[in-house]
């Protein structure tokens, strides 16, 4: 028997913090040993050549095989989903499993993992609460986080799913009475319905309006209301899809104050603007998405945020809607308003590459810092590290060998989604997963794909440290215990 | 026949920017000559002897015979309102024509009218909108906004009278489209009605768990939420009752970035704390009012805030519920939880020399000061100067002649309203009115009271300038045209 | 005898918070009364003709027949200055009396005051210090701020006058001590000296590149560090010429933590930019000034603090070097660098025409506060209010009557001062003076002047609020008396 | 010839972003191989017991045989001073080769090599620069910085140090031309000076009056004017010692617009406050250091700037006077006034527990941010990374293996240093290296001190990222080129 049924030879592998040139010995699926030069047998050898070996990116805002908040149906299933996912380098999602209005959470739980079975990569959910009634409240999540869905998601905007102020105060009270980070769609819903109607009203229902129907004060102002919502409960959150200056300043502020308020921001933050939802409705179409791209202002000012550390999560958001299936992205007909076109752009496969092109490469950000906002930061702030997001003894051997030099042109035809386009056909970037390992699986090896249906594994979370509350309130009294603590 | 019905010999005449010794003409009613010296004959003669002659009080914000949002009795009528302001240095009041759900505004404001035909002093409404349905937008207020109610009042909190975002977009726009200002009561009402549950099932039923129930940063919220909301729409708002630091600070933000947001705060969160909420269930009901009195820090912030100009007016917000009746504070019964006391101070009478004492005695302020920010700013917020607020030629003869020296102890026994109680029993200070005069008439004249109910007249306002659009949205969307109209 | 010297009949008085439709009554030089119709006899009656009765212009920052800081010759007399303020509506000067590094204090301020008795209308001094030695600190200033000179000036730039930090302390102390109002010239010396050597250093000596040698951070810094020496006397200090929205940003932090620290800019800040400054030398030097202009960005930023009361106060900064005389802008000859040229712009006339147009007619600010920045404010900051900036009774007849609708094409021509060209050549503003009075004398008459040296008087200034210190210093320990007094 | 010099086992390893249970396998000094289980030969074998395995600290600011500037005798040598820090878990020192005003800078740095023989860890050096001279800034420091001595510092305060702002620039200009970091100890000389003259003038000289010749805002001042130097420049700084809240909010507010600028703070800022300086002048001269201790809320502000990366670096900044000594504290003599006394506090042994005790046992911070802020950031800082500051393959095996359960109250007799006190005497703390190595070579042990004067070697650094300017100015003109690069 070998010593390892890996070996990568001559890598630089690079982690959040640290760099070194290290071969790296995997048994079991697990990381065993990091040396200057491993000298064991193995299975199976991999030349890294000098190349970055890099903990696997963990998507943790990803939509897949779940039905749309806007209508439309999610044109990704688990395991087109994650096999995309490996082929961009990316060893773990974290998708939703979400209620509807009018049901329970524990059935679709459980439904949602049945299908989540076909997944390539390990997973693990966020239960998106639509409808916190005293039996969700009380009877069903408390057993769903003490099982390991330790995170729930909140939308306080879009008809089907939106919460208003209070039932966002009965999640977070469970939350943290169970211990579970509550992660927030943070638009404000009367304002974007308001805006709506009068621009459609106008006759005004191009994609381009999409962007003018939400502009960054009603994003800012969701944000600032949660922030206080969580301030009240004393519950840690993270802000999704940051997409603008105002709401990443309104977030540094809270963290100044000790709020532990934690934010995201995804690809399309950094490279899409507003102009790009100009065009026909079906061009359009292809980059709109919630909160709608900002500006070339506002993409830097995230870098900047992303830099400073406040931002320290950067996932796709992958929202897949086909532009040419009637039940995509004009489930509703084509030109229709922008109002009645599915939200979202898919993007799992994609992530990485970009952050690095426009990061690393465009010197924004260091290596370091590009294993931390694609796979170590989310593997802290969800409970997985050190598992995940790592290459260190005892980890997963969840792994990209990183081929920094290789310049893609990115077209529909060589992403492995069901997503009929990409919004990012014809965009050039540096850098590509030149390998990737699933627990020591070469999932995608230059070119070949080698993943498994059922390869992935679901992974309960114990409690962990981002989720334990500050113990500070704004009063002496504890609303979670019902009594008077004193500061 | 006399050239002057009055004379004012011998004051100091200050207005909002000026001080000068002057002698002070009046005639049918109004102001018409300001001198060294006065040789004209007058009817009476008046002998400020070195006082201080200033505009009469503009009270902005009382609650006269109006029914309670919280339950609980009004216990004051418009003449026993009006006359108690007068007592105290005030010659307007603003006060509510309030819409309950499901009934409309127009029939509310006629009975309302007829009501304040009662008043000693001239006054002004604002319509409390609760249900802004279509009627009620469309064809109810514009008409009242032309016909001079130009300022319109929104409840973000109270159970019977609370608007939420959808609501106030509404408002916000009628307004805007007929030129009215919007006076909000902001705090979020879901934590308060979260934290008031959790506090009152505990057994924390005492008056000193107001203060708990609904904290600084619920405040702070529900400004930068309906801040937002005017920016959308580019509607000048007024913030009323600022209590804290947090909130103030925010609207200051607001303003330094060009938002058309002003702000007012009461007395009540000059002198009191929360510590005043403490003992006895009886002992608390004086003092509760909403937002909670704060802390000693707040009130040196609020100072300060004055002094800056980000709060621009003070006024009494008087919401007079007697103790030892039956239907005020405890209408709801004896030993009822804090939730169910009838919110609100009485205040028309001490507002004047509370703010002087407190402010210019004290040294916080100057003269000026204190005339801008209990009149002459109030005056042009509501769109009543130069008839009011000011001592210039043209004026009406709205004025009170100050004496500096007083040192009054507030008692209940020496003020003039119909309410059993003030929160201010055994408070000293320094400065009371000598005399009032309302359009030239001495209603108030050194403890003898020479009111006449129906003396007072409506104030029909025109459009003015406080209330113009700055003309600039967040997108090149026009909403309230439905025009694209460029930046 | 005539009741009244003049009456001015039929026009609108406006004041820093007020607007009357008043006649004013004028008898040795005073106001003494204010009414609908004044029906005194008078030995002259101006028709205002529904125009605005303004208080003269207060132009608290000019040189007049001083010596350069930079070199160069005031072109500008005691005479040809205070002339050309009057015909611009000016009525009230403060210019400087400078202290050479060397030399006393008191010997220039006596030099100084002979000059100034061919003032046409009245003045006070602002005292230069740019050498605080003992004899000056200990002996001179004393007697001299006790005499009514309560203002100091001191440059913390150019090579002749500036004062490093101990020094200004030691001249805070003495103006804290005597009660003086200091005002700055902030701007770190240092960095442009650096900037300067090196940009001439690599051949660019244009004038655009004056700019270049002092950005904005420059400013900001001298700004701050001059707000922590003055916060550490609490020491109540004005800076001049703010030019770029940093300061202003930071005099508004400094204000909102409670520091006396009032500011100022001018006309050259709100209509020039850098750009200006490009062209020839000779081009550029008509408005190469210091700080530099900036950008349409500050522009906007500068009316926005003006709005916010951030800044209380527009000045000319008259700064007067001829173009075309050897001793002028070019005194170190033709086609030197930027370097060499006197910094300044003349502006005395064009004052308060600029502001009016543009922030009255261009609806930045209303006509209160146009009046408040042009000259109450002054007035007060300086200790000459009431008795200036205003139009009350017992103020003095200083009065602009200000024709709104005139539309002018400022010209060199049409100007009244000696220098020899306008930085504002060709440019049009809405709004001209149609008559100025100085004490009541009709100095300016809708083209007619009639000035008279020596008509001016000083103005000795007592103490006043303005100047008053807090009370509060970083410690308990108050350096001013050497005892350390709580706080 | 065995596999490893040293393994050891069964440890927890734990670096700035991760934590692995791991075995450490060392060879000729450097970390070879990290295992699950390491089954090579080692000719020792260390059992960590599960404790953790951290890489050595880096104490990057601390004075070792070098003259004060304050007055007084260093009390420690190369060797007592890195074998005191040693065995307090640090492995690698930054201390300082001296410039004294009107001597060179190449000559002490030669002197002080030769001194620095015999340390018994490595170390490297900052240039202290005190009077940049032509000769000093053309010929001397560049190839000193080419050299490896990528890092000066410079003093805004002290007589004997001090430069002004000119010097500053001259300074940044080279060290940016040559790529050197530059780090600052910031406050206003002046107005301390200033201060100090007043509070000694006023029979103010107990060491108590220390921390009011020097209030906080006289270190934020000092350091937003050399951030401003900083930017014009675009050169990368390190503000020593923050020490108050004011100062890190100012460099958060610089690194939010992009500066360059890192920070760092020191154990007595977060333990001591200005109360400590109260008693005998003995007592207080004990914890007399600059800036002075400040607050309690001062301490809280700064852990959150730790927390939230304002602050990245926690240093001792041991600057060792002997109290009982003739030329240590009282140098200038017994019972002389604050401002004779030497200024700091011995700190190299106690930095590590302290950090420890207070940040990971108070759960202020994680075991990885202590990892971050004691050891891995400083290497990046000054580029030393990835050979210091990691537990990685490749890196030097400068390693401290730390028990975090051992309670230990500090006194003078424990510690290793010359220094005839400490204080923190009597102080109790939670955690306490058990063992460090120092280029595997165990050097302390439990108790056990191996130290060897001249092992320590000497670290050369070539340029690095951190010293990397952004490449933006404030205008187009790049000054260290002296050309217009745009923007």
């Amino acid at each position: 028997m070998s010593d390892f049924d890996v070996i990568i030879k001559g890598g630089v592998v690079v982690n959040a913090a640290d760099i070194q040139q290290a071969d790296v010995g995997i048994k079991d699926g697990r990381i065993i040993a990091l040396a200057e030069r491993l000298s064991g047998s193995a299975t199976r050898t991999i030349d890294a050549g000098g190349r970055y070996v890099m903990p696997g990116g963990i998507d943790s805002h990803c939509h897949i095989e779940q039905p749309s908040s806007t209508g439309g149906q999610n044109a990704e299933s688990w395991e087109s989903g994650t096999r995309s996912a490996a082929c961009g380098g990316t060893t773990t999602v974290i998708a939703f499993s979400s209620q509807e209005k009018g049901e329970g959470v524990r059935s679709q739980v459980e439904a949602y993992a049945e299908k989540a079975k076909k997944a390539c990569i390990d997973y693990a959910f966020h239960i998106i609460v639509s409808d916190p009634t005293d039996a969700v409240v009380n009877d069903e999540l408390p057993p769903l986080i003490d099982s390991g869905l330790r995170s729930i998601k909140l939308f306080m905007t879009y008809p089907k799913n939106r919460v208003d102020d209070r039932e966002i105060l009965r999640v977070f009270e469970v939350a943290r009475r169970h211990q579970a980070l509550v992660c927030i769609h943070a638009e404000n819903h009367d304002a974007i319905m308001y805006m709506t109607e009068k621009l459609v009203g106008a006759g005004l229902g191009q994609t381009k309006y999409h962007a003018w129907c939400k502009p960054a004060l009603v994003e800012r102002e969701a944000v600032t209301r949660v922030i206080m919502l969580a301030e009240l409960l004393d519950q840690p959150i993270q802000i999704f899809h940051v997409s603008c200056e105002e709401s990443a300043e309104e977030i540094r502020r809270a963290q100044a104050r000790g709020v532990k308020v934690f934010a995201e921001t995804c690809p399309q933050y950094f490279v899409l603007t507003a102009d790009d939802l100009e065009g026909s409705q079906r061009e359009g179409a292809r980059v709109l998405c919630s909160p709608a791209p900002r500006s070339v202002a506002d993409q830097q000012a995230l870098w900047n945020h992303v830099r400073l550390g406040t931002i320290g999560n950067v996932t796709s958001d992958h929202a897949p809607y086909n532009i040419d299936a009637p039940d995509g992205k004009f489930w509703a007909g084509d030109n229709v308003p922008f109002s009645q076109i599915a939200n979202g752009v898919p993007g799992l496969e994609t992530r990485m590459p970009i952050v690095f092109s426009e990061g690393v490469v465009q010197g924004r950000i260091d290596l370091q810092k590009f294993v931390a906002i694609t796979s170590t930061n989310a593997a802290k702030l969800f409970g997985i590290h050190p598992q995940k997001g790592t290459i260190s003894i005892g980890a997963d051997a969840d792994i990209v060998i990183w081929d920094a030099e290789r310049r893609v042109t990115i077209t529909q035809e060589m992403l492995h989604h069901d997503t009929d386009y990409t919004p990012y056909e014809g965009m050039e970037v540096t850098g590509w997963p030149a390998m990737t390992l699933s627990r020591g699986r070469l999932v995608w090896d230059e070119g070949t794909v080698d993943c498994e249906a059922g390869w992935g594994r679901f992974l309960a979370r114990a409690p962990y440290d981002y989720i334990k509350p500050t113990g500070h309130f704004p009063t002496p009294f504890n609303p979670i215990t019902g009594r008077i603590e004193g500061r």
